[in-house]
């Protein structure tokens, strides 16, 4: 959902886009082919995934299958959260957005609803954005790469709500983080509660794809 | 050379080490199998060889095989210049640090030699410190993971005085950005020629085994 509604600002916005998932040993791959499905359609440059072995460090309920998914939200940083998950996938980006001389990178961190997740925060990607500058010829040469994150400060139902004016079609969207083969959620988990939020403050029926229907 | 002196002085400094190493689509694999062979001589807790897919992204002579490696020094940055690829290497180590609840990451980079790339400097080390605090948990609770950059201000020569004072075997050790398998080094890259200066600088004979030999 996030995701998708990135990728339409940033075409909105004007521009060409080179898309980029991961796969980082999730329990499923439903997310994944939804990105692939979903980049296809709205005609951009290139969509790439690449494996990432972040599984291979452990450390949390999304890669590590000893450490259960909670069904309720907790204090603190959730036990979902991946560690340094968004500034190793930054740091592709980065690398990607060099290759291409990409003006900048558009990702779909989110401040309001993932507050436990430290590398959600603005203050995090304002220092992205100068570790950034620093590391790379485009920053060298005075024309650095732009970080943007447009969902940073938007709420679930305002996320929605931007996405259907631009058109995203959220049935496609996979947010579960168990979501079964074809995609369908669980209707349980946090990012399943999360989106159901999204969707009633948004005032709009539920567009998810639910493994009890 | 630089990776095993680092280790030798995280060592030297009383940490209990996991060492990470990257197969990024280098054009060769000795590299790669020297860095294990050190780590497991020196008893590290754990060796990890993390596949990144940078070569997917293109862009460099070191993981793009349309790209010559140059013999001769250049102006700026230079071809071997892989985009974004500390960044990607320190993101990856800062995950492992907070699973492991790592006080400190150790990293091999070096100013002097290599002042063309641009995150090979303090200024970039500095920005990844305060990025890293924002990013991770243990930034959020206070205890941030240092980022430990030994060998940054030291020349090659220095390097190398400094190695043999901790016991590190060079002979084990792949510089040579077109290793053969066996290992043995070019003798004519940039990272060969830096490498024999490092020798020289330091008045000791050249440990390195050549593919002319």
């Amino acid at each position: 959902m996030d995701s998708a509604t990135c990728l339409a600002i940033a075409l909105a916005d004007g521009f060409a886009c080179h898309a980029l998932s991961f796969d980082y040993g999730q329990r499923h791959e439903a997310e994944l082919r939804a990105a692939a499905e979903i980049a296809s359609c709205t005609g951009v440059i290139s969509h790439r995934t690449l494996r990432l072995d972040l599984g291979a460090l452990g450390g949390s309920a999304l890669t590590d299958t000893s450490i259960a998914v909670p069904e309720a939200p907790a204090e603190g940083i959730p036990v979902t959260y991946v560690p340094a998950r968004n500034t190793v996938f930054l740091s592709f980006a980065l690398a990607l957005a060099e290759v291409t001389d990409a003006d900048a990178i558009y990702a779909g961190m989110n401040a309001v609803d993932y507050s436990g997740y430290p590398d959600c925060r603005p203050e995090y990607i304002d220092a992205f954005q100068v570790m950034a500058n620093r590391a790379t010829r485009r920053g060298v040469e005075g024309r650095p790469v732009e970080i943007r994150a447009p969902l940073l400060r938007l709420s679930k139902g305002q996320i929605v709500r931007r996405g259907l004016e631009l058109g995203v079609d959220f049935r496609r969207t996979v947010s579960c983080y168990q979501a079964d083969v074809q995609g369908r959620a669980c209707g349980r988990c946090d990012a399943c509660r999360l989106r159901q939020q999204g969707f009633a403050d948004a005032g709009v029926p539920d567009a998810t794809r639910y493994q009890a229907d």
